[in-house]
């Protein structure tokens, strides 16, 4: 296990704890809070992410007293302490002494303080300030025994993602500079000629704010690129500060990967990281919120190179700020951390460790809800550090899965720009599209970024890849020819990194390697429908496809269209390529049509489950564990033999998991 | 009677009228409106609401000539007059000289003149200008004979409620300063560790501006609290030189009280008039208008401490403002009015009395509409006028009622704000719910603040009162000792007046009353549901209860709950206290359920209704009257014995009120 | 053939082209470009909309070197061009020189520059820079044999209607001071004296920006038409240097018709245009956008005073700002171009020539999709231009129509403003209520405007004509008079040109004439209906109508209504008055009634179809030329003898047309 934290005495242990926001409670408090954190077998907390405005409560006035002594006692209890530099949020003395740290908003409003986050990302004035608390954070607390990592800011680009100021307009010229290195070609790649936007220096540009109408794609193209990249190096001005102080302490930040999180391009932040750590909160929006956790905790370990990570913060049952905010239900909290054990985290950490009685998280859960430690939730939080401490032969192992489901962020930040085909179209949807039916048919799957190396997988997915790199395409052309099956989906390899459409048909970047040629994109209208070959319905894409490669086969076609407009021509085509195979899927597919489909694809990549069961069952294999997630009210059989962790018995040659348990079973 | 108006001649009626805008029309147009004033029976007139720019027309030169006619006409008409200071809108010079005066949204964007109410609450310049006119006025009419009554500015608050502009902001630390003393109470009860929002000094602190997420709430509360008294410091500064100059004429400012109407603290504006007065117009977003009528005419008679108190506007017919804006249907005019004049109204007041030809409300309804007096609806007008003429028996009589409705809009503001369990719970809703079965029940009820003396009632109701201090909790708890029955629902007793959570377990300030305890809310999102144990149906909020006390019985549980999270818990108790019983209700319930379990409260309560009747009818006694309404296009019987006012004939010991009529009835 | 395009040569040809942007493309690609162009029959480009940076890429330097090469290479292949002024929108240099020049919104924010049309209607600095350009491209290409007209701008107001900067503040002012000579006299036209907002000066009013509430009407009514003359004073500035230098060449500026374009009063636009044109596209929200397309044409010509018109920009399949776009299906983009030109179209032109790569509008389609020539859409683009040179013999005719329909943008911005009886209520709607059932029966249409001379119709149609001013009162009234059918429907002739209400009973400036009164307009709530006498229903608009004249017939009385409030009472009337009749329509009809009702009034004209048909057929005469559309797929007939030109065959004496073919007849 690399990059893992530093726990005190040395031996790894699951990480189990939370967010510990100790200045919200008085003194007598805290002793509670760590004889309850023992008996919930917490073994690490994250300490003072909201603590500026109370370690520095003047300009260059530090006091660090109390959390000496809340370092102490958590040590004293055997609790490791991921510890926050504090910068998340400024405190009132400095957006007062400079305003112009504060972010502005694409119409010129400028958002006050009093929430959090009220800084810009490009702000070198808050940077100043914040790389010198984390200096002298890690100077005070150099040599503490609770220290195991650096908890670097929180949640970089929950609310401040982008900035419109002055300041942000400044660095935006800087960085397009260096992108570019002339202006004219910024022309050439934003196509400034079209509505006489020719650029005659740097400085005549300005970030993308209101304006009368559509803004040019790719000036909103780079300035999502250039906030993604100015947060980063917030990031890595306070890493460098620790690394330098204390170098063998690992540094992380929390991400929020998941498909509901666009403007942070987490594949370039995961290498800057020293462990991967995210958060995620279940999906209000969503039917299946596991499914959403799934795909979640697989691209985070994407992002962490496959290694092992924390899952930073969860809920232990509501959250507060959704529209309905419902508890989660008995059994629910261990199956949601189970699920991302099962796909390599080794912490399972919560926010926050004590309900709050104050402020805008009020409602929030916790590990220690309002009602106090008698009640369901802090039964269940106690539950599941006993379950955990017993799961330790995990620790540190890596899946090794034969589908990859390629994600990128800067595809999505195109994709999703107004003026398109449908404006309701959604990278998430399309991508969710393919990665719910693999995750039903339980089979293993990576999430890997645009320059990740294909080579090992069987199964390459490739959903509504809109923005391809010449290098993308090739890699993706490439891992068919060496012998896998690649599934390209509707709207993908249209423009190049410049958002510049790709002529000659669609899909662009990907038409010789599919053997097909797309005329028009043919969103449908409320109401409208298309009908394919096998009867199914066609209701939101489609496309006037034509077969260019006489290799290529037509799998489903059109059968009735508005207009007659692609009545009898190709919906999902093959072609063999090399020793793979292309798949193009022009349409969005009724869910039984998916589910055929992918049955066939699987079968011709010869991939099955990760083992053979009937009943409603999510099986995961982590290294030489299979984990079995029963998430319906019958009982479920998977066939597998070993020795099941959690309740320390032989399993074999069938093992039964009933309603709503789960199992962990080394096998063998 | 107290503090009603001085009318000319000394002998009160019935006050009748609207307000009078003349400077809309010609001087020949005068003559004929007095006319039809006679003809209607009108008795009172609000005159020069809007006549700043008239009056004032550049900055200290004063012209009241055209009022000076007109104050003499309506005299010599019989007609008194209710005397605007004129100050709800600034006239164009006063804003261009001090723009500053103008308000600021909380994006920062000023708030243009053009419309009305352009001024920021806290101004000090637009109170200098405003004290000074009001003086001016009251020095020129002090002696006139039809000087009945002052109404200062108007409907305070309609869009002005918030203003972030830079003096408000001062105002704002100035206010804070005052109710917290030292900042560091002001970070205790705002809980400002939390996302470092710790102040250093109150020169930090700034009004709750768009920020870039959630601000802290009891900013927001407290910003609330301030904007509220300084709109009633403004009226008070008007009143306090109108009360020097003209010390015998009563004051008031029309209210707008209604469960519709937010941002003012009208149980701490109450006490400032010498007379109530309100605005009602009829709600066009609820199917049963007559039900809203009603629980504001009881919450302006609560405002008024049981004082008779003025109609000050409401419409003859069709709105302007609403989506969209039908009329009136024949009949419907008297018998709104009617409902008021039966909760309290001494007096009924439209806007306006003739509808305008031009400006924003020109589509208002009138006494007089667009079409002349040739017209159904000034017909209407006409019948109303000579109906009220003879309920002069009614004047200055009290109610009775042995049912409270505690209205909190403290506990308003503090429920309805954001990243609480579910977005959409609306205090209104909670508070109508237990409010129109019991307005079904044709039970009186006194709609009552937060420090209302709870000692005459038998019943009292404490919906959604989220926010609660010690000392409403403990006047309730005692309430109930004497022998109340006291019925709290969800999502009370939450937090204290800083909004800080009253932890140990929900109903925080009224677990001990009640006996249960509630660990978790559990607010339904839309498809899911809970089943009562009566085979009901819970559609919203339920909450997971256990019961604390042995003395408490379960009156209702949960059947079945998604995930079983609550089945077989309680979900209606009820629970001994003292002389009386304290009722919890966890759920919002079914119609038919919360019928059943208010007849259950009521026969416990010993309370009935105004008198036994058949059919749809409204019933409501004031002092020796019962005032009886047939909302139904059937004929409905009631139980009374004495003589109808409205028809002057005895009646007895049965009383027939055909479809869609009326009656009022002496009794004895 | 009044001022038609000078084209090169001489001999009238059927425009046929697109915007051309070749700035776009490599030198390269001109070349094919005019080859293909070529292939496909065009005749005509519009050159340089958006050229304004390329040829002036800093302040004074000029360089139109690469327009040259192109103007010569468009003429040696015979295609002329109408040559952009190239002031669409302003490059980089001038907004960062002159930051005033960038639009503000209502609210105070400034709309950055990116997009297009970033300027400020009312700027005389933008003025000046345009008017410069202009000249110099007019000197340089005064003598180039391919100019064949100036194209000034493009699609004015789209973006940039209205802007609330101090610059236009000012020219609102002096806008105002023209109109109203004296702040009393606006003062009364506004009627100010309502909320107090009388002014003392012309300095103190400014455009209708945010304001706390409704602002005043008529305030926003003058700067709705201050806007719309401000525009037209850009182009008519532009104009003038064009006519200085090039004395022989038509000017114009592509309008944007159409029941969805509101801001442009384009009936003072019209007469200074040397030839009129329009950019139309299918209106995604219609069900049937054929209709609106029909009645965009016909209104487009009569803005051109009957004369033949510019179809200057179309799309040949999906736009790219509709919330799903959608291509058309095969033959839709012939179908739609016929249309066009049976209404009075002797050039038909598309956006664009070449789909861009890059930019905002890079998924709009064009003659030339990114698929490349070998493509659907440029194979029915080559068809429609073969197909367009046969149809020479219709250039320059003109229709002869015996109904007109009344459309008022003045009317239409008065109407929709808030605070109106029901705020859904659409100008659109009930125009095109109207219009559609005409457009159904194949009854030749004119769209006029206030001020035409009604003297040659039959019938007069006057939909929701809510502002009316004395003399087109008069005019529809004498219309009557002299023998025609005038149809005037609900929420008609309510206020002046001040937006004063017409008092004495609606329909006001048409009480005399229709012989009814209405008392209360009577707008349904979803959910209410009224029920006539036919048995049909209401279910939006209603009024509590009359009869004021004794010669006055009820057609429709109203069955039913919410509270009895209209039974009994008229709902469509029908007065003779002169030798016509005046019919009063209170009500939304239902579709059915609608229908019968005007094959009604149509009899009652003894007017008929252009010609009998079965079948779904759009027919439409154009001099002598009768065109047919089927818009269905089963073959339609039309009795009509002559000669088809599409085909060049005789045909009659009845002529089938093919399902969803068209057909273009001289007759005789």
């Amino acid at each position: 296990m690399t990059s893992w934290v530093k726990w005190p005495g040395g031996h790894p242990r699951f990480g189990y704890g939370a967010d510990y926001n100790p200045d919200q409670w008085d003194r007598e408090v805290w002793q509670e809070d760590v004889a309850l954190m023992q008996k919930a077998g917490v073994t690490i907390v994250s300490l003072g992410i909201f603590m500026w405005a109370r370690v520095e409560p003047e300009n260059g006035r530090f006091d660090f007293s109390p959390y000496d002594e809340l370092m102490d006692l958590l040590h004293a209890h055997g609790i490791a302490v991921c510890l926050a530099t504090g910068t998340a949020s400024p405190p009132p003395w400095l957006v007062r002494a400079h305003p112009e740290v504060l972010p502005v908003d694409a119409a010129g409003s400028v958002l006050e303080f009093g929430a959090r986050q009220s800084w810009c990302p490009s702000s070198r004035v808050f940077m100043g300030y914040a790389t010198r608390l984390a200096r002298r954070i890690a100077e005070h607390y150099r040599d503490h025994p609770a220290l195991a990592a650096w908890h670097v800011s929180n949640e970089y680009g929950c609310h401040n993602a982008h900035c419109f100021c002055p300041t942000s307009a400044n660095e935006f010229r800087r960085w397009l500079t260096q992108r570019y290195g002339t202006v004219d070609e910024l022309n050439r790649a934003w196509g400034t000629d079209f509505w006489s936007q020719r650029y005659a220096s740097f400085d005549q540009v300005e970030p993308p704010r209101l304006a009368p109408t559509f803004g040019n794609p790719t000036q909103a193209l780079d300035f999502a690129r250039f906030s993604s990249d100015e947060l980063l190096a917030q990031y890595v001005a306070e890493r460098e500060v620790l690394r330098e102080v204390t170098p063998g302490v690992p540094v992380t930040t929390n991400f929020m990967v998941g498909p509901n999180t666009k403007w942070m391009d987490y594949w370039r932040w995961g290498p800057e990281q020293d462990l991967v750590s995210n958060d995620h909160y279940l999906d209000e929006s969503s039917d299946e919120p596991e499914v959403v956790l799934a795909f979640s905790a697989d691209l985070t370990r994407g992002c962490a190179r496959g290694e092992p990570w924390m899952l930073m913060e969860q809920s232990t049952s509501a959250v507060n700020w959704g529209r309905v905010n419902t508890p989660k239900v008995p059994g629910q909290l261990w199956r949601n951390s189970l699920a991302a054990v099962a796909r390599g985290a080794d912490s399972i950490s919560y926010f926050q460790w004590r309900a709050s009685a104050a402020g805008a998280e009020k409602f929030h859960s916790a590990m220690v809800p309002h009602a106090g430690p008698d009640s369901r939730v802090f039964r269940e939080v106690c539950q599941e550090g006993a379950r955990l401490a017993g799961l330790t032969p995990l620790l540190g192992q890596r899946s090794d899965n034969r589908v990859a489901v390629l994600f990128d962020y800067q595809s999505w930040w195109a994709s999703e720009q107004d003026a398109h085909p449908r404006q309701d179209w959604r990278y998430r949807d399309a991508v969710l599209a393919w990665y719910e039916p693999l995750w039903r048919s339980n089979v293993g799957v990576d999430v890997v970024g645009p320059d990740a190396d294909l080579g090992r997988y069987d199964l390459v997915v490739v959903p509504g890849l809109y923005l391809v790199t010449d290098a993308t395409a090739t890699a993706i052309a490439d891992a068919a020819e060496r012998g896998a099956n690649v599934v390209v989906t509707s709207f993908s390899g249209i423009v190049d990194e410049d958002d510049r459409v790709r002529l000659g048909g669609y899909p662009g970047a990907f038409r010789d390697l599919v053997g097909v040629r797309s005329e028009e994109f043919v969103p449908l209208r409320p109401g409208q429908s298309v009908t394919l070959s096998d009867g199914s319905t066609v209701s939101s894409w489609a496309e006037d496809l034509t077969v260019v490669d006489d290799a290529t086969t037509v799998v489903l076609a059109y059968a009735s269209s508005p207009g007659g407009l692609l009545d009898g021509k190709p919906a999902v085509t093959v072609r063999p390529a090399g020793v793979g195979r292309a798949w193009y899927v022009s349409a969005d597919l009724a869910a039984d049509t998916q589910r055929s489909l992918l049955a066939q694809v699987l079968s011709e990549a010869g991939i099955g489950p990760v083992a053979p069961w009937t009943g409603a069952l999510e099986l995961v294999r982590r290294g030489d564990h299979v984990i079995a997630i029963n998430h319906s009210d019958g009982e479920a059989e998977v066939e597998v033999a070993g020795h099941e962790l959690l309740t320390d018995t032989p399993v074999g040659p069938r093992l039964v998991v009933p309603a709503w348990q789960t199992a962990v079973v080394r096998i063998g």
